[in-house]
């Protein structure tokens, strides 16, 4: 058997289409951030700004977060030492769920190690604690969304993204007396748009469906504590379970579910992905607890984050590039082409010290490639200048077509 | 539809059977390990010592670990930002792979947030690059294996724990030519048994398989510089996958695959589980790296934990309890009765101080209910003599059998 030969014709597949991945290998500056070191691939140094961070909000530095962090590593070691069950539950990790209801209006809130298990494993788990369930998701939920959904091994039906009809469609076809979950997004992070969420709650409550939202993209920047795109509509009481990252605008890492007290016990009881694993380390635990309580307050700093995401793409508009913008923090540039978005971000890279990554198929469809800008409040208006500058250049550069400027 | 009711069955259901899980929560104090602060349900606080913790050698309070996790802190911030894909790869991520991929004399290494998502990502993966893969499966693999065997949607056969007979059988009843991959592990974490690693990797060679060993019980604590019981037998280069964690003897988090350069590459291109979440902090990655480097060279600390383990089943033996012993580092004592070994468990804790946490089906099948205590470098020989004292009563009080003294 030559197992060989299976692996370089899988890996030659990703390089014939054009979509090998190379990672970039970066070093964040503390007290710096976006800006960074990149260690080239033949080991020279160079000072970048990142662009395309998850790090929404820059809590990553934030002192708080640092603060709490080393506390805890110096008050209780590196890692916990078990999975929740044995030995590895700590004050730390139940502060934090409890930060993280309080956050969400909820009874309770479940850690997990990163939002895509908290997606698997939960919507994996919900067909053995509602037998005959059906999922009736949206096309383009995340990975962890459709992988948990297809581990659940439930009759799952797919909706034309964000459309209502054949979301009321399907769930007219199906039994009324049928336990039924809708799973969808608040904020799409491809194209940064918004789902249509209280017309979803309320299809799910004419067919008595529960929800289930993903606000990965969402907490921490959205709603006067920034529990998300639902506590800013006022619709966090209507969803049945929330799905959050402590990874992203919080800065650390880890995910969450927050639900009632039921659901999360029974989440909580029957998920092998939550119970067969090491949890977190009480320093994460806790830096994430100190990094989604400071947010609680700092409506300065999500402000600051919309109007540099305004800016930017008012910037990139006025150079008539193919803004995507609905609206969000998220500001996609669209390409089109996998080799020039590849290009363009090479160049930027190597000759402007600008890091995005390119997005290509599978991550988005083939056709809609693009660079995905992620500013920031630290951000300064100067990268921001030199980020535009550079954009108007390479777009010339790669005569890619332009929209009326008047558009 | 009454989603409620479903809650309440199916959680009934598990107090019914006397498999409710209650986590405990403890905080370690640091230095102190396996000294430890229960915050009993009423909010007092008690000390205690944990027995069941995975920090088999400690590490989660040595000094290398968290300076270095200190020191990334200072460096570098909290979070990595971003998937390893965008922006999410630091010097930190690659200097830990380089030192797992050492570590295992493979070509390369892969990380994972745990070894859990390592082992479900990586076997459900493989089915995608070898087109016509049969799985052959230990029947005690751990849940995560099972998890990703499953969710690999190829054709999976079980051997008998253990047996090369039926090992064989299942290997001759397949066609010669379809690619196979022979998972299991070096130690089970239940019995603390070992696997017959030489005569799987001689089968697999007869039968032209690949091998795939979970090592996350043996890494760190076995072999001359801590890469696992394939290392202390020579038999590494024989094979094909290793799966290893950084949560256990490592003592902080995370888990990976060693392989070969090309293994490794297809692995990380093709696996949603790798590509799609927020790498491990950077501050996780370099105490890890910490820990691996000095593990390789404190064999000290290895035979300390191989003497504890010794001398604490010397000991459990001379009273006549029910040891499984199979010469590892685990000591599982056996109960057979779940109401029994969670009243021995409770006892222990509130009334000794002594945490060890009650293991009940699913984890282990019905009937062979146990308490597994893990002795590690840190128990002190008072620790084990409070802690045989308090068997002996506990035992005589819930009129479990003793074996013959002489057995």
């Amino acid at each position: 058997m030559d197992y060989t030969g299976h692996l370089d014709t899988a890996l030659q597949r990703l390089h014939d289409e054009g979509r090998y991945r190379t990672f970039i290998d970066i070093a964040r500056t503390k007290d710096a951030f976006p800006r960074a070191v990149w260690t080239r691939p033949d080991g020279q140094k160079q000072d970048i700004t990142v662009w395309c961070g998850n790090d929404y909000l820059g809590m990553g530095q934030h002192p708080v977060v640092l603060a709490a962090m080393h506390e805890a590593l110096d008050a209780t070691g590196a890692g916990s030492g078990g999975t929740r069950n044995i030995s590895g539950t700590t004050v730390y990790h139940n502060a934090l769920e409890e930060e993280l209801a309080d956050l969400h209006g909820k009874e309770a809130a479940l850690l997990f190690t990163s939002a895509y298990i908290a997606n698997d494993a939960t919507l994996s788990t919900l067909p053995i604690l509602f037998p005959g369930l059906h999922i009736i998701s949206d096309a383009l939920n995340h990975a962890s969304m459709i992988q948990g959904i297809r581990h659940g091994n439930c009759p799952k039906h797919i909706f034309r993204h964000n459309d209502l009809t054949h979301l009321r469609e399907i769930l007219e076809s199906l039994p009324a007396d049928a336990p039924k979950v809708i799973a969808f997004e608040s904020v799409y992070s491809m194209d940064g748009d918004f789902g249509p969420i209280e017309a979803i709650c309320d299809l799910a409550d004419a067919f008595g469906a529960l929800t289930y939202i993903d606000e990965v993209h969402a907490v921490g920047m959205y709603g006067p504590r920034g529990a998300g795109v639902c506590e800013k509509l006022g619709l966090m009481d209507r969803i049945d379970i929330i799905n959050g990252t402590l990874g992203k605008a919080f800065g650390v890492m880890g995910g969450y579910i927050a639900a009632s007290a039921k659901m999360v016990d029974a989440v909580r009881s029957y998920a092998p992905g939550f119970i067969f694993t090491t949890s977190i380390p009480p320093a994460v635990a806790a830096g994430a607890a100190a990094s989604v309580r400071h947010l609680k307050t700092d409506t300065a700093r999500r402000e600051a984050h919309q109007m540099g995401a305004k800016i930017l793409k008012m910037r990139l508009k006025g150079l008539g590039l193919p803004i995507i913008d609905h609206g969000s923090h998220i500001v996609p540039v669209h390409v089109g082409d996998p080799v020039k978005c590849k290009m363009i971000s090479d160049r930027l890279l190597s000759e402007h010290g600008i890091y995005v990554q390119p997005i290509n198929f599978p991550t988005v469809p083939r056709g809609t490639e693009r660079l995905r800008f992620t500013p920031s409040p630290v951000h300064t208006p100067e990268m921001i200048s030199k980020l535009v500058h550079a954009m108007d250049d390479l777009w010339s550069h790669c005569a890619l077509s332009r929209r009326e400027l008047s558009a």
